[in-house]
């Protein structure tokens, strides 16, 4: 049974500062935590409506962890979703410092993306295209956000996140560095090579000047309107589709 | 100077029933209230930071509607953004019942998409590669949505949306009818013609079965990973990149 201090802590995890603090995240909605499950995810506790409890009755079998089975209104309380009626899981934050992305394979670079609506969106985005490596600048929101989470529609489970300073690692890279770029040549015209990176900027402050010796290809996605930029995940998909011609 | 009345009035608009009872709807935010004011949008009201007061002073002297220079405070407690320190403002709802897209361009149509951030997001997509019509189901949300808006960043001025029954107007169109669909051909090999109508469905219920018999072409974009959909303003995005190689 969930006690007065687990609901304090599991909802304090929607806040960066606990989640470092507890060393766990939160991974809530069907399709997610259905996902988590199923990949054999670790899981520290799991909280679940009677609807999710019938329906993945024998999902739920390979569980060895708590499962507490509650309302959907004291889910609600714990969800920061405006309605979770079917799962939460409470799982332990993952420490990617020590591990270096396969510089073999395509990946996508993030300078600064702020929103996590974005991040997530770019995750699933990723997974789609078959791109396992996405490393962030530092100042990247954090990908254990929840709202990061529910936007990646189970994705984050096999698109592996990094964060670490970008000037140092592009330095070590063979494969083109390919960003996105209002003042580049016509996206259309390119032939992408298979791995390369991709180099996104943020919405408001493009790429970081110190990046700029170590990109190959200055690519802009044509304009046929008046808008002044395409949403940062909006590009990001473009660019993975482009490269997957 | 704004009454009590009139901050309970505004701060109403951020809910649908309001927007219809007072004919009201609210843009916010540095960038979409500056393209509004250019692009003499009609505006009932405008409520500004002395920082916009300031830094768009010219701009501004081609007002003729009331204008309330507010503390930060003030303009936090009138605004759905988690910061808003520059301007909002009060503008009356459009009304476009009694007008009809232009067959004769290429136009996106949506069927039921729910999120105010996917929505707006299209409609700044659309304006990007220079598609102004958006024809919605009418149970897709309200683009008068304060976070449709937002997302739009300002497409909303250029880009037309309208609310009608989708069978009965695909019914009338000549162009053709491109649908995503996750048991298409494959979008890479598709000669795109324009004008053509792109179709998208919602995320969870794909295109509903009454409009089958109008698509003309049923595409996928293909995927490499193990992801079940895109996001559908992701997969709007990469449609319209492709109508416009």
């Amino acid at each position: 049974m969930l006690s007065k201090n687990d609901i304090k802590i599991i909802k304090s995890l929607q806040n960066k500062k606990y989640r470092k603090t507890y060393g766990l995240f939160t991974v809530e909605g069907e399709k997610n935590v259905v996902e988590l499950i199923q990949a054999k995810w670790p899981i520290q506790r799991l909280i679940i409506s009677e609807r999710f409890a019938d329906k993945y009755r024998s999902l739920l079998t390979s569980i060895k962890q708590p499962v507490d089975i509650v309302s959907d209104s004291q889910l609600g309380e714990l969800s920061h979703l405006e309605s979770n009626h079917s799962a939460l899981a409470v799982a332990p934050l993952v420490d990617r410092s020590k591990e270096q992305p396969d510089t073999s394979k395509s990946m996508l670079v993030l300078c600064n993306v702020q929103d996590p609506g974005n991040l997530g969106t770019i995750i699933r985005t990723a997974d789609w295209f078959g791109i396992e490596q996405i490393v962030c600048s530092p100042v990247t929101v954090e990908w254990f956000n929840p709202k990061v989470i529910q936007a990646t529609m189970g994705a984050f489970i096999r698109v592996k996140v990094f964060y670490q300073e970008l000037e140092p690692f592009l330095k070590t890279i063979q494969q083109p560095i390919i960003a996105a770029d209002l003042q580049g040549s016509n996206i259309y015209d390119h032939q992408f090579s298979d791995p390369s990176v991709i180099l996104m900027g943020s919405e408001s402050h493009g790429i970081p000047e110190d990046l700029s010796s170590y990109i190959t290809d200055r690519l802009t996605i044509p304009s046929f309107g008046e808008t002044e930029s395409l949403n940062v995940a909006i590009a990001t998909g473009i660019f993975c589709f482009a490269l997957r011609r």
